[in-house]
C-alpha cells in the first residue's frame, strides 16, 4: 500500500484531499510562503492523529500541523510534508463555569469559544485580529499574544492542560484543570510555542474569567510616552489592574491609515505624535452599573483622570467612546493596521519586544538608523505598549534594503535587553534571526530537546530550529 | 589534587565546607532526610557556580544546590555529594519601578526582596510561612505557591527570565525582562520545578506588582464549601479580581489549633464546619483611602457582601479584621499550621490539588474512606481554596497505616482530575507516587529530556524522576 492508501485506511479516503484540494491549506495568509503538501489528511479525533503520525513518520515522511493558517512566519510551509489539518477536531467539550474551565478542541475557532463562553458571562481573554479563523490549537503552538496580554497574559498564562500527540504517535495526557500541579518537569510549556515541532496539539483545557459587563475606551494624545507610561501606571492603580488594552501609534501610522481607509475618520483635528488607545474593562457591579443619567462610573474614572492629566499638561486630548459603535471605530482602525503595509510591498516587518521602559529608546534610536539606511523609508508603527511589544514596520524603497533594515530593528531590540521575536513566532521567516541572535548556550539546549523528544526529525522540519 | 582541593583553588579555601561545619545544610528543614555531603560549597558568583559545577562533574560526583533549606519533600538530601549552597548570592541587582521588574540573585531571602520591593511601593507577591528563610533560587526550584496564588499565580508566573548553570558548566542566559518573547522553545518554564535536576539557577528577573495599601481580612463561617465557592465568586466580580487569599480550615483543624497554642483565641464563640480566612488586597485609591470615620471602603464592601450573605443564610458567622493586629492574628493561626501536626508523628502530610468545584467531593469522599482506615485518624486539613490546594493531613494510629492512608488521599485526588503534588514538588519524598501515578508518556519525556541536558545523571540525583 502506498502512503496515502495507508492514510485513507485509517481515517477515510474522502479526509485525505491532494492536487487542488489542497489549494486553501497550501498558501499562507501572507501569501509569501506556498508549497504543495503530498496530501493534506484531516483526522476526526486524537486516536486518528495518533494513527496518522504513526503511519507518515514510518514512511520517513515530514509531518506539517496547521490549524487555521493564519501565521505571519510561515509555520506550516509544507513542502514534501503530509499536512495534519486539526480543522475537524472542532469540539467544544465541557464548559465549567464555577471553576471557569473550557475543555476544547485544537481545531475550534478562537471566535467560537468566545461565543460559548459568552453565554455564561465569561470570555476566554485572547484576542487578535484574526480570531475569526485562527484555531486554539495554532494559538497555543506559537503562544499567540495580541492587545489584551496586559491584563491576561499570553497563551501560555491561559492554558491549565494539554493533550499532544508525540513524533513517536504515542498520546501525552497533561490535560489538568489544577492552578497548582508540581508533578515534576512542565512538559505543557515545552510543546505551547514549539510551532509543531515537537509534536501535534489536539486538546486542551483552558482558563476562563468573567467577561467585562462594561468598558472604557479611549483616544487618548500625550505628549511623550513616559507620560503615556504614567498614565498606564495610575490607570492600574485607580482600577486595581483592570487596564486591558493600551496600544500605541504614532502619528505618521495614523495618518497612513487615514490615508489608506479614505472613509477612516482620524482620531483628534490634528495629528499628535503620542496616540494611546487605552481600554478598561470593569466586572465589578459598582463599576458596570450606569447611573441614572445613563452614565458608567468605569467610564467617569477614566475620564476624570485623563481630565487631571489634561489639567497638568501631560494628556493633550482625548476622545472617549460614548458607544458600542464609537468603540468598535477605535478598534477597527487599530485592526485593519496589517493591511495598510500589505498592500505596498516592500515592507520590512519586525515584531521585536523590549523592557517597557526602554520603549522610548528603542523608538529614538530607530529615529536616526532608518532614515541613515534608507532615506525614502517611511515607517508604521504600532506597539502594545503595555507589554513592551513593537510592530515595527517600515515600507522601504527597495528590496535591497530590506536585509540592513530588518537587522538595525533587531540589534536595537537586542541592545535594550529585547527580543527579535515577541508574539508571532519563528516559523520559517525568523530563522536566519535564530541563528544569529539567539545565545549560543539556549540553541544548544533546544536542539537537544527537539533531538531527545523527535529523533528521526519529522515533526514540522525546517521551522524554529536553524541548521546547526 | 583532590576534588576539594581543586574545589578551594576554584573559590577559597574557607568556602569548602566540610565536617561539622556542613551540619546546618545536612538536614532539612522537616528532619526527616539527613545525610553528611561530601562538602559544601559556597561560590560567590555565577562564574564560580560554573567552575564549581564543572570541577565536581569531571570527578563524576553528584552536585545538590541548596538555599533556605526550606523544602518539605527532601530536595536538597546529599549523600555522595556536593553541595552547592547560594547563599552568597545574595544580592538584588536592580529594582526598576517603571517596568516592575527586580533582577536578583539565587541566594536572596524571600522576605528581604518583600522589604525592598515596598520601599518602591511594590511586593513580589509570592508568600508563605517559610519566607523569612526561603531563597528565591529554591522558591524558582521548587515552583513555590503559597497563599497568593489565587491572584498572582505560582513562581512560574512571576517570573520574566532566569540564569541557569547548565550540567555541562555553561551558563544559559535567559534573563529577559520581556512580557512577550517568543523565540523558541520555552526554556526558562523547564528549569522552574525541576527541583535542581537540570541545572543551577543562578539568578532570575521577576515580575513586581503594586502592593495593595490596604486590606480587607475576615474569618468567615459557611454552611458549605459551596457557599463558600459563591462568596469567593461574588468577592472577585466585586473587587475585578483582588481577592488575595481565600484559605479554608474544617471545625477539627481549628479545634487542634486551639488546643495546640494554648495561647490562641478561637475565631468564633463555637466550632463551625466551614472557615474561610479571607483577604482583599486594594490598590486603588477609592478603595484604600479611609473615610473621615477612619473606615476603609475595601473593609466597607467586604462587609456589605458578608452582611448580604447572613441575611441569605449561606454566611453564618463573620469576623473582620479592625487593626492590623487582628490581621496578624488571623494569619498567625493559619501560618503556624504545620506546626501542629510536625508535633505529633506519625501523621501523613499530602499536598494535593483538584480542580476547584470538586474540593467538596474529595473532602466527602475521604471522610468515608478515612476512618476505615484507621478509625483513630484525626485529620488535619487546611486548603488554599481558592487554587484547589488541600493539604490534606491526618494524624494516624501507626506507621504501617502510612502507605495505605497516602494511597487512599492521591487515589481520591486523581479520581477527581487532580494531581498528588499541587505545590511542595517531589524531591525524595514522593518519588514513589511519581513513579505509580504519573502517566508514563510523560515519565518518558521528562527522562527524554532529563539524559538530554544531564547525560552523567550527576545533577541532583536521586530527585523527581524515579528510576526507570
Amino acid at each position: 500500500m502506498t502512503l496515502l492508501d495507508r492514510l485513507s485506511a485509517a481515517i477515510g479516503a474522502q479526509h485525505v484531499l491532494t492536487g487542488t484540494d489542497t489549494a486553501r491549506y497550501a498558501t499562507d495568509w501572507t501569501a509569501v510562503y506556498s508549497a504543495v503538501p503530498l496530501a493534506v489528511v484531516r483526522p476526526a479525533n486524537t486516536a486518528e492523529v495518533a494513527d496518522v503520525v504513526r503511519i507518515v513518520s514510518e514512511a520517513g515522511v515530514a509531518i506539517v500541523p496547521v490549524g487555521g493558517n493564519t501565521g505571519l512566519c510561515g509555520g506550516t510551509y509544507a513542502s514534501d510534508a503530509i499536512m495534519v489539518s486539526l480543522e475537524r477536531m472542532n469540539a467544544i467539550r465541557e464548559i465549567r463555569p464555577e471553576a471557569r474551565v473550557a475543555v476544547v478542541e485544537a481545531g475550534v475557532v478562537l471566535d467560537t469559544l468566545h461565543a460559548e463562553a459568552a453565554a455564561h458571562g465569561l470570555t476566554f481573554p485572547l484576542t487578535f485580529g484574526a480570531r475569526g479563523s485562527a484555531m486554539i490549537g495554532g494559538c497555543l503552538s506559537t503562544n499567540a499574544g495580541g492587545s489584551n496580554v496586559l491584563r491576561y497574559g499570553s497563551t501560555r498564562g491561559l492554558c491549565f492542560g494539554l493533550e499532544v500527540v508525540l513524533p513517536s504517535g504515542e498520546v501525552l495526557d497533561l490535560m489538568t484543570a489544577l492552578h497548582k500541579d508540581n508533578s515534576g518537569y512542565d512538559l505543557k510549556d515545552l510543546f505551547i510555542g514549539a510551532e509543531g515541532t515537537l509534536g501535534i496539539i489536539t486538546a486542551a483545557t483552558l482558563k476562563l474569567v468573567p467577561k467585562p459587563s462594561a468598558y472604557a475606551t479611549a483616544m487618548v494624545a500625550l505628549s511623550s510616552l513616559d507620560d503615556a507610561l504614567a498614565l498606564l501606571n495610575r490607570l492600574q492603580e485607580a482600577t486595581g489592574g483592570a487596564v486591558e488594552a493600551f496600544e500605541y501609534m504614532p502619528g505618521a501610522t495614523v495618518e497612513a491609515w487615514c490615508d489608506h481607509f479614505k472613509e477612516m475618520r482620524p482620531p483628534f483635528d490634528r495629528t499628535y505624535d503620542v496616540n494611546i488607545l487605552v481600554e478598561v474593562g470593569a466586572t465589578a457591579p459598582r463599576d458596570a452599573t450606569p447611573a441614572p443619567d445613563g452614565s458608567l462610573p468605569v467610564v467617569d474614572d477614566l475620564e476624570t483622570l485623563l481630565g487631571e492629566m489634561l489639567e497638568e499638561g501631560t494628556v493633550l486630548d482625548a476622545v472617549v467612546a460614548r458607544s458600542e459603535a464609537q468603540r468598535a471605530e477605535m478598534w477597527n482602525r487599530r485592526e485593519h493596521h496589517a493591511d495598510v503595509a500589505l498592500g505596498k510591498p516592500p515592507f520590512v516587518n519586525a515584531d521585536v519586544s523590549v523592557p517597557l521602559d526602554r520603549v522610548q529608546t528603542f523608538l529614538d534610536g530607530m529615529a536616526s538608523k532608518l532614515p541613515a539606511l534608507d532615506p525614502e523609508a517611511y515607517p508604521l508603527i504600532v506597539c502594545h505598549l503595555g507589554d513592551g511589544n513593537i510592530h515595527y514596520s517600515a515600507l522601504i524603497s527597495s528590496d535591497d534594503l530590506y536585509d540592513p533594515v530588518l537587522a538595525a530593528v533587531e540589534d536595537q531590540a537586542l541592545s535594550l535587553g529585547g527580543s527579535f521575536s515577541a508574539e508571532h513566532g519563528i516559523g520559517k521567516s525568523k530563522l536566519a534571526s535564530m541563528r544569529r541572535r539567539k545565545d549560543p548556550v539556549a540553541l544548544k539546549v533546544m536542539r537537544q530537546v527537539k533531538a531527545a523528544l523527535d529523533p528521526e526529525g519529522l515533526m514540522n522540519p525546517g521551522k524554529v530550529l536553524p541548521e546547526a
